[in-house]
Formats: C-alpha cells, structure tokens, sequence
C-alpha cells in the first residue's frame, strides 16, 4: 500500500491557521514570559498507547512555522504500529518554537492516528477476507483532506472525497426523481464520463431493479449478513458491492465474510478517540 | 446559565468553508442531477440518542447558505437534553438546498451535540458537589470556537481560550526559567493586569512553594483523591484549585468531592463520540 | 441535457474578486465623477455575434455586487443560441452600479459564451453521431469551474475536474512505472473504488497490451481515423474509448463517425474567442 | 523596451490557487500512485509553434510550488521570439514535482504567450509607423496584471489598468453628465492631479468640443481611416490620439499610417489563442 | 466637491476584519454576559470637538455586521463641519449589537474624521489662494483607501494611490538611472500613456533641466517661499507645481501664496489626532 | 521589561497586505522603469527626533518580502531611546527591493515607533511612583496587536487585548442587567475561571457598591485626584485601581501619585503623530 501525498498547500494552511487560533494577537503568554529567546531544547514525541502513526507532516510544519531553524527527526512513517513508551519525532531547536508548537502538533497527530488506529483495528478484524474497509463524508468539517489521509494510513480505503467526484444516489434522490430507473438515467445523462455512479438500496427486490442498468457500485444499507450474502451473489460480479449501517468491530467480520466488496464504517472518522501522544522534554 | 453567542463572522466562515470541501468545483452532482432546480422539501433533523444537542446556528447557516429560503425552525435550543425520536429542528423550502447542506449540518451538529452530551454526562456525575467541569485546549484545530461554546451547551466551564488570553505555568516553563518563583515573577512582570496567572503542580511541596506567590489558580496534577483533598486544605482560598490528569466517568465523583473547584477533562473535546443525528424526509 | 448548478460561493467569489481587481482601492473615477448618486438606468447586454450564452449568474452577480437592487431580467437562459441583436438580459436600477460593473458582466460572460459558443459548433459538427465532444484541464487558472461549466452550456460534456478525481495515466507514468501494466496495477491499488482509471495510449499494439486488465476508458492519442476505428473495433465495449490531438472543425466529423465514444478537444477553454456582448443603455 | 517586474507576492499566489484548483484534496492520483516519490526527472518546454514567450516567472514558481529543489533553468527571457523546436526552459528534479505542476504551468505560460504572440503581430504590422498597439480591460477576470504584462512582453503598450488609475469618458458618461464639456469639468473638479483624462468622441464635431478643453487623450472610436487622419490634424498634438474599435490585422496599418499615436485592440486580451508549448521528459 | 464612493467590498472588508480583531473567538464577553439577547438600545454618536466628519458607511457597516437590523440613521454627510455635543448619527436596534460595535464604528470614524479635520484646518488657512492641499502614501498600512477618501472629506485632494498609478521620480531614481533625463526618458518609455510623471527637485538648476522635458508635474522639495516662488515663474505653466517638506500650520499660507498649485502634507495621515467621538446611550 | 514576541505568521501578512496595497497589479511603475534590475544599495534608516523604536521586525520583513537577499543589519533593539541622527537599522542589497519597500518599511516603523514614544512620555512622567501606563482598545483597526507591542517598546503595559480576554463592565451594561450586582454576578457566571472582571465607577458610593462583591479591578473613570487618592484608600488593595479620562501630560503626574495601580491612556495609540524617520541612501 502507498500512501496519498498531503498536497503540501494544505499542510501549510493548516497548520498556519491552527497556530493563528492559539496564539490570537498576543502569542504565547507564558512561553514568552518565562522561556529565553535563545533557550534550545530537544524533545520528543512518544505514543502512550497502542495504535497507528498518522499526521507526521502536520507536526513538522507545525514546529517549522514557529521557527523554520526547528530539527524534525522521524523515528517511523504514517501508517506505522506503535505501542506505549514508542518515540515518534524527536525535536531538536530553539525552545520556545517547540513549546508553542507543541499543541497543534499534538492536536493534529493525536487526531489523525486516532483515526488511522480505530482504522486499523476494523482491517485487522476482516484480515483474511476481500472486502475492504472505506471511510464516508461523517468528517470534520475542514479537516476532510487529512482525516481521509488518516484512514488510509490505517490500511482503509477512500470513498468519494465530497458530492463532487462521484455520484451516490440515495433514496431521497430516487424519490426525487420518480423511481431508481429515471434517477439512474439523469445521473448518466448528467455526469461526465470520468464519474462513477453507486447506487444505495434496502431490499433485494431494490438491488434487481438497479442491476438492470450498468452501475459500478451498489450501497447494501443495513441488510442482515444473510441478505448481504444473498445480494453478493445477485450481484454476481457486474458491480462493487459496499455494505453499510450496523458496523462496530463485532460485526464487521461476519458482514465481511459474506463476499461483499467494501463496509463503509462512519465512526472511522466521527467517532474515533484519540491517540494518547505525549512530548516529553529531555532532561 | 447563559450560553455564548457565537460571533456570526465565525459561523458563516465555517459554514461556507465545509460547504467549499463538500462541494468542490463540481458541486453535488447527485442532487443536481435528480432532483428538480424547484422541488420542494420538508425535513427534521431528530435525534437517535439520548444526549444534549449544539451547534443549531451552524446548521441553519448551512441551509441559508444554500438557499436563503431555507425555512429552519427550532424544536429546542442549544443545550437542550433530547432522547431518540426527538425532533430538533425542520426545514422547509428549496429540495436541493436541503440534500446538499445536510451533511454540512449533520457534521458540524453531530460533532458539536458528541462534545456537549459527553460534557453533560460528567457533569451530571459530579452533581451537588462544588466543582465545574472544564475542558481544555485539545480541540480539533479550526473548530475551537465552537468545541468550547458545545462544552458550554454540556454545562461545562471553558478553560483560557488559547496561549494569549492566560498564563499557564508549566513544568518546562519552570526549568526554563529557573525555578517556579522566577518563572511566577516573570509571568507577573510580563503580563498586563487583566491576565491570570495558573501554576501546574505535582506534589504538595510544590504547591507550598507556589502558594508563597500570589497567583489566581493552582492546576493539581495526577493528584490522588486525598492528595487532592489535602491541597484544597493547603490553598485554602487563596487560589483556584483546578484538577487534571486520570479524570474519567468512573472517577471524575470522587475528584470532585475532594472539594476542588475545577476538574479539566481534555476528553470533552478530543475524543467525544459523534452524538447521531438524522435528517429526514417527511413522504 | 440538464446544465449543472454553479456552486453559488463559487460565483460570489469570483465576482468579488473581479470587481476588486478593475476598482482597486479608488474605484471608479470616472463615473462618480460623472453620474449622480441616485440616477437611474435601463440597459440591455446584446449579441452582435451568433453564438451560444454561458455565465447569466455572474453578470448577474456583478450587478448585484455593486447594487443590491439592481433588477436582472433574463431573456434566454445559459445554453441558449443567440444571433445578431438578441438581448440576453436587461438590467435596471442605479446607474453607477450598472456602469461600474458593466466591464466584469462582460468579461466574464464574453469569455464563457465564446467556450459555448464553439463548443456547440464541434457538437453541431458531429450531429447525428454518437460521439461526444469533452473539454480538458487545458483551462485559465481560476476560471476552471466557470470553463467546464460553458462546456456544458454548449452541448459538450466535461472530463475530469483536475488531477484528484479521475486517472489518467500518460507515457510518462507508465515509464516512471516501469510499463504500462505495472501503471495500471499501482493506480488500482492506489485509488478509491469511486475512481475511474484511463490509459492513453499511441498504437494499437499499446492498446492491446492495455486491454488486457480493466480500465474505464482508454485515450486514443494523435490516431488516424482508419486507427480509431480499428482501435474501437478492437476495444469492443470493453472500455470507452476517447480520441484527441489533432481534431478541429475540420476533421471532427471524420473522427467521430470512427466510433469513438468521445471527442477532447483543448481549444474549446484555451483558444475560443470572446463573444461578442454589448452593454446598451436605452435613450 | 524594459519589461516590467510582477509583483512578487501576486505570481505567488496566482500560482497557488491555481494548484489548489487542479490538486484538490487528493491530490495528484495519477502520479503519486504511480511514480516512485523520490524519482528524479529531466524536462523542457518546448514552443510547438511561432510566437512569443511569456510568463517564465509563473512556470518557475509552480514547479517551484510543488518542490522547492527543482531546478528551473531558462533558456530565453520573456519577450524572446521562438519557433517550433525552440526550448524555452529546462526542469530538473523531483519527478513528482514535475508531472504535478505541468498544466499549471502550461496553462500559464500558453494562455500569456498567445497574448504576447498576437501582440506581436499586431505591433509587427504597424512597424515604421509612431504608432503603438495599446490593451484594453477586456482581461480576464484575475489575471489582468498578466495579462497586460503578456502585451508588454509582445511589444505592447498598457493602456489604464482599472476604473481607478484614470478616467476615460465615454458616451454614457456623458449623457449621465449633461454634455460632455459638464463631464469633462466634473472629472478634472473629482480627479487628482495625477489622473489623466481621456475622453471619448465619434465624430469630429465632439472632438472640437472636447478640445475646447485640456484633455489628456481623445479615444477616436469607429473612425473610418480618412477621419481619423482629419481626427489627428484637428488635434494638432494638443493630446493623444488613440483609435479604437474595427481593428484588425488586416485593417490596422492603414490605421496606424493616419497618425494616430495608439491603436487599441481587445482582442489582444480577449481573444489570443494560446501559444502551443509542450512539455518533455528526456529520455 | 463630489465626494468619492468607497467601494463597498473594501468597507466590508474592513469592517469584518476589524470585529474579528476585537471579538477573537469568544465574543464580547461583557455584553453577551451582562444585556438580553432581546434588549433594544436607542443611541448616538456625537462629536465632542470641534471637526470634519469621515467614515459614516464605516460605522453603519459595523453595526450592521453585527446585526442587520440595527436602524442607522444620518444626521450629517462625510465632510460636515460639526461642533462640539453635534449629533453624527443615531442608532436603533439590538442593544448587544450597538454595544458590541461601538469601538469598532469609533475606530474608525475617529480616526478618518480627525484626518479630515486636520486636513480642513490646512484647507481653511490657505482659503484664497489657488493652491490645494494634497496627502502623501505616508498612510497607515491597510487604510490607505480610507485615509485617501478622509482627506477629500476635509477638502484635499488626492496624491498618487500607490507606486502603481503615478510616476515620481525622486533623488534615488535619478541617481540609479544616471541623471535625471535617463530618468524621465526611462520613465516614458516604460510607462503607458495613461500614467503621469512628476519629479522632484531641490534646486532651481535641477528644475530648469527638467523644464526641457515634457513632466507633468514638478515636486519643489522643502524650498524656501522665495524660491518656490521663482520656481512657479520659471515653470510658466508647462507643468503642475507642488511643494512639500516643512509644511506646518504655520508656514503652510505662506507656501500657498508663492503660487503652487499643490502642497502635499505627511502629517494628514501619519500625525492627525483622533476627533474625540462618544457613543451614548439614551435613558 | 520583556518584550513579547510578535507572532511571525501577523507580521508576514501585515507585510504582504501593505505591499499589496502600494503595489496594486502594476508594481512600482518609478523604480521599474528607473533602476536596473541588478543594482545594488547600501542604506539606514536613521531617526530625525528624539524617541522611541519599534517595529524592526516589520521593516526587515518588508524587504525581505520584495528580496530575500537583502540584509537587514539592527543597530538597536525595539524599546531603545534614539535621537536625531541615530541610525537604526541598515539595509544592504538589491536596489530595487530596497526602494520599493522603503514606504511600507517606514510607515509601520514611524507610526509604532511614534506610540512607543509617546507612551514612553507618560512613564518617563510618572518615574517613581507605582502606577503603570497602560493601552486602551482604541487602536487602529486591523493594527492592534502591533500597537499594543508598540505601547510596551515604550515601557507601557498592555490592557485586555480585546472583547474576548476580559471582561469590563461599563454604564450601559450596568443598566442593562438592572444594576451593578447583578452585573458583576452575571458576569461572574458567564465567564470562564481564567477571565478577569473589572468594573467601571464613577462615584465613591459606586465603588463601594462594587467592592462588597470580588472584583479583579475597577476602573476610576474621570475622579479628581483627591476623588482618586480616596478611592485607593477605599479599595484597600482588594482590587486593582485604574484611573481613567483627562489624562495628559501635564496631569498624569498627579494621577499617579494618588496611588492608582494604572492609569490607561487612549491617546498612546489613537492620537500619537509618527516618529519622524528617514531611509537614506550611501553615495
């Protein structure tokens, strides 16, 4: 598996409205209060907790923008398993820059491999099977870019980033349009050839309507393990097959092992802990 | 209790910019698709949890960005306790605006209802004693503003905004400047007379020496039950006494019947489960 | 054809950003030097050219940017064939504001129907075909929401947005991958399930080599038409298949009767002249 | 002819969002999965036609943008003319970079060179005349400041920039001003002393009205070649003289041979078509 | 005198800004605390100086950025002379809103109101003469606009807006380019002919060669009357005059009385005093 | 006295918005058509009166942003007393950035610099007693963070930074909660445990009002000083003193030796004229 490259505008941006929200106009009262200008430090980021690294990037710019003199050393790389007392990034340089930096950094990490490790957790729990676990538009709002990101260093794979780049046509839409046929018709009429088209049904007696048309992917909504089983067979191969609704970690491999292609799972990126991380000054 | 009013500026810029993300150059191509330019819609927003709901002006904002004609009407305020089946709130008007917005307003709302709820639960677990229960500045980076207005709607208390609106005398403060009474004495000198002063301690002798200086509050850290109880007798008014670290549902009772008069909680706002909301189409 | 719904923050926006350009930071010498704050005007935009209209809601928007009440009456809507004298929108209300922002209507509309505008003539060049005609990411900086959207107003259909929501590996990638096949494979594991993959390839016997693994479309570069329609018979359904280079108004319609599902053609955002609009006031 | 400097901090940020609109979120599909991230490439960009350069500074800041180590290495300045073959500038470095920043770049520079080229012509044309081919506002929204730079780098002169740097009085103006001798006596009352004023007349009666009083410059528009000479005699050197409107490549000598010291052409802005450059890789 | 129209979108700007500079994120912490949301307030702004008035449409705007439906209404114009208890304006709403834009409608009007006034204490004392007072680019970073518009209430004219829409020459300018005709000849080759060229000189010898070329303006730097007054004479009209440097209240009638057509005046915008404005609220 | 440290991202955008703002989209049309691209300078920035500095960070970051290589050389710190002729600061490098810069370089220098001093005034005049000098929030809009810097280079003390930090409640908010008890409750309700409250009073009877309850300060709005020296006695340290209103000069002496702990001062950032300071070029 590669890892998606954090378009590096969004990184900065970021990171520079995050200290911006922090530091307000006046910075940082009691660094700058007690800490000499050209006091060094070095410290490091250690994990408290089994998990998954995510959000490395984010925690480099963070420090950089304080001061770019500020030394980045990475002890591992998103997507890697850590355990409690595990160094991440060690920072090396002056120390107010570390200190300022240090809860944005920590504020963007911790949620970011939070997600990757609650991500990581579903994917180990289906190992073995095919199917494969997939994010939703359940994020923070702002923060789509890197939560996506996140999921992907847990070893989950990326829905559609936004309502821009894929069409998935629910059951308001069909109502809207007077029934799944028409709603499958506007949307190939409407959409460029680039564009996938998925479409979410409830019942098998759904499922055989839509598969009279070429879709790419059908969304299995809350169906028990037994239909899902039964649709992955009706499917029989002419679409990709997403299961969705009553996902948690005991029951995601049953659903996984009916056949199905990918299990949606909201809580990877509303719901997800943080991961316990922790900067820890050298003596 | 009176809740904050959000500063307008604020919501419409979160509001326009998750629009942005969800929308991206394309806009929603589903919708846009399918659904007639002047359908009609009627919609609730209603709650599937017990829980305590926030972030209301976000959601109409994300409706009147659409559409200004966009009806919003309000079942509870900010705050409000709501159970499943609960109706929040509905909207009437443009079909389109009403898909397209709605996962903007379920994001901001789910996240923002997570974070009040959970607060509300620890506040509840700590009723009839004298403390508050306050969060932190582990919020998710851009949402800060409204993480800690969603504390408030729990009936928590909002800890310093950020670095610039209060001194929050740390460990590495304290070696960096020599000693906790030098760096006390530097935090006095160096800020203007409106901003209070917070000294961390971990031990009781600490908090002897701390106690020497005038400061405004005493954050106890990792203090076991009746060490804690011994430092609310130690300070004996002369400071806030605030308690972090090892704080949970499980034990937040106990803390807080040591007679402090603040426990933080940095869970409030860094790992609260999304409360689940759903908007929903009236036939 | 239904036209899509510009994203209205996207329009805002935009005009905002012209008007700031042409007024700068002393705005519009000469006409408050010259027209009293309170006149009226009555003014109608005109063709002085056959051609097709594309941009009604950023002339609209600019009208409004300078006078919120400044009426905007439609006389066709977006997609609509004009000729010579056609009014397309009649504007009254304040003077000053009419004037002032006459200029950004114009821009913005000239430009975007002139893209209508010879997009439908490669459309009408292929009638009865059952190619479409595609646009490009060959578009101004900035303007590409606008560009692909008058695409679409003239009867063409839009290929991918940008770089993020569809692959299209070229010769470079598939030599930086080390073949063509190890190219396919990598964007396979590499992107989301809702992400279209094509190939572009420059013989038939690339073609083949392609076909062999599933792809969505495959890009027919610089062919002939005896090799496009070789290459059509030779994909059989298997993907959709798209020609380009080389293709103007006259050798469009020799193309598409190859049998090609689509047409891109790069002029259509980075050489169709202006249209031709004029802003009339009445006596 | 000295060209000038483009403000720094506007090449920036043009070349900013225009990534930001190609990458998305996501970033680059295509080349992040299948180019290795630390391949090293070597490429040019090379003119496919006749015509001239312009907006190297761009092109270098995109790749620059993407990864601050590519080497940008230019082979002419802007201005320079070039034919098929000729290299324009070299890259070397990150590959990613590269292939990621291509369009923006190409985009960029095509749209700028196809100004500067038309120009050319255009000022080619009238060679030997006093004559000099002027822009108009007919820009593109948002890249005025190049798009007039582009007309410099092609032998082109700038007329005003926006409403605010000047005032030029046309009919409208007038009319809204009660004659144009009212009109004029506003503008120089309204103006500072360090705005010039010209003034827009259609026949040789307004002129003479309008000479009455001191005007910077007289835009002679629609005047057929023999009034336009008559235009220029009439105003004996008291002001410019600038013909606009009914100018093409066919027709422009004969106006310039009347006298006139400026002939502006919309069209230069408005309607270029892009000079065709490519980008390749070595082998 | 027409007053200029400040575009509306730099209002906004300034405006929205200015309130997110005293709101931060938490709001206004007193008035959300202490007044009902529903509270109504009826006040006024009222001059306690004698003065010129600048910057209503400022403060209408901040109030009704803080809520739409505060009523401001007019007891004057920009440029009014007013005296001390003179009411400027008087506001009607939401108490919250009027309370909590107070200091940012005050900032503002304040500051461009004592600009004006101190520009229109220079006016009066050179009241007869037919010099004009002009401001300089010594403004304050972000308010240029304002400062401009601010000096026209007062009754001065407007120098150059920035580096962009004027030529002067200074000291250094001509010493880079080799003397002070390379300067003028660089100056209009590079120039479009819209753009005007002052430039400035101590001595009556540099004057004398600048005359032999054709300037539109002569800046007369820190010159004593009586050689101002040789100046104008030796200038005969062939160019604009204006003298700038030791120009107080004292001096500056004398100044006026050599002939200049233009004094230009720093301390306009870098030294005027606010004009001491309140907001009261009425029983 | 420590200095606090200016947030660099605010500095970095201050500097680019002023640029922008003297730059427009046409750049420095003087120095551009004067000055060879390549040339050198050598030149100071000297103090032409006896004050205060402060804002070198802004003027190193103005050149900077026109040329990264120029060198920008301090011969003081922000905070030093300089006098006619004192060079400040030296810039060596590119002529051209050096010149372009110049303006933006010195108009934020001499205006924070002109706020230092005159603050420095006030506490030069109250030397040996044991009030401070503090700011108010009547600053420039946009310019907040930078004046209240300015104010402590000149040895003042900063008040809350805005509505956000602390709270104060005036007149009108009094009357609005139906009196100062329930004022000074409400406010201690709403606000977090790290907001100080401070109340204004106008009479004696007021402040004992106030002082049954705990309050962090009172503001001693408009008292004589025997008014004064009576309500220190009364407030017997229970609270900070701050008098406020006729400040000057000639009376703050007398203010202070009433024993106030603070004495705030609009004038320091609303009324301050500029400190004069030149940029000279070396022969």
């Amino acid at each position: 598996m590669s890892l998606p490259r954090l378009p590096k505008a969004l990184v900065q941006r970021a990171v520079t409205d995050a200290l911006a929200e922090d530091l307000g106009l006046a910075g940082d009262l009691t660094t700058d209060a007690t800490v000499a200008a050209e006091a060094e430090a070095d410290a490091v980021i250690a994990s408290r907790q089994v998990g998954v690294i995510a959000g490395l990037d984010l925690a480099e710019a963070a420090f950089a923008a304080m001061d770019a003199g500020v030394r980045f050393e990475r002890f591992c790389l998103d997507g890697a398993r850590v355990g409690p007392g595990d160094v991440v990034a060690r920072m090396t340089g002056n120390a107010r820059a570390i200190l300022t930096g240090e809860r944005v950094a920590l504020n963007y990490m911790g949620r970011l491999s939070g997600i990757a490790s609650l991500t990581r957790r579903y994917v180990d729990a289906i190992d073995g099977t095919k199917a494969a676990i997939a994010d939703t538009r359940k994020t923070t709002p702002g923060l789509r870019a890197f939560e996506k990101y996140a999921v992907r260093c847990g070893g989950g794979q990326n829905h559609r980033t936004g309502l821009f780049d894929a069409i998935l046509i629910k059951d308001n839409h069909i109502v809207a349009a007077g029934g799944v046929e028409a709603a499958i018709a506007r949307a190939r009429a409407y959409a460029g050839h680039m564009v996938k088209i998925e479409v979410e049904v409830d019942t098998l007696e759904q499922l055989a309507l839509v598969l009279k048309h070429k879709v790419d992917a059908v969304l299995l909504d809350n169906m028990a393990p037994e239909t899902l089983r039964a649709a992955v067979r009706q499917v029989g191969g002419r679409a990709l097959t997403e299961a969705s609704g009553g996902v948690n970690l005991q029951t995601v491999r049953a659903i996984a092992e009916t056949g199905v292609d990918l299990i949606s799972v909201g809580a990877l990126t509303h719901s997800a802990p943080v991961l316990d991380l922790g900067l820890d000054f050298k003596g």
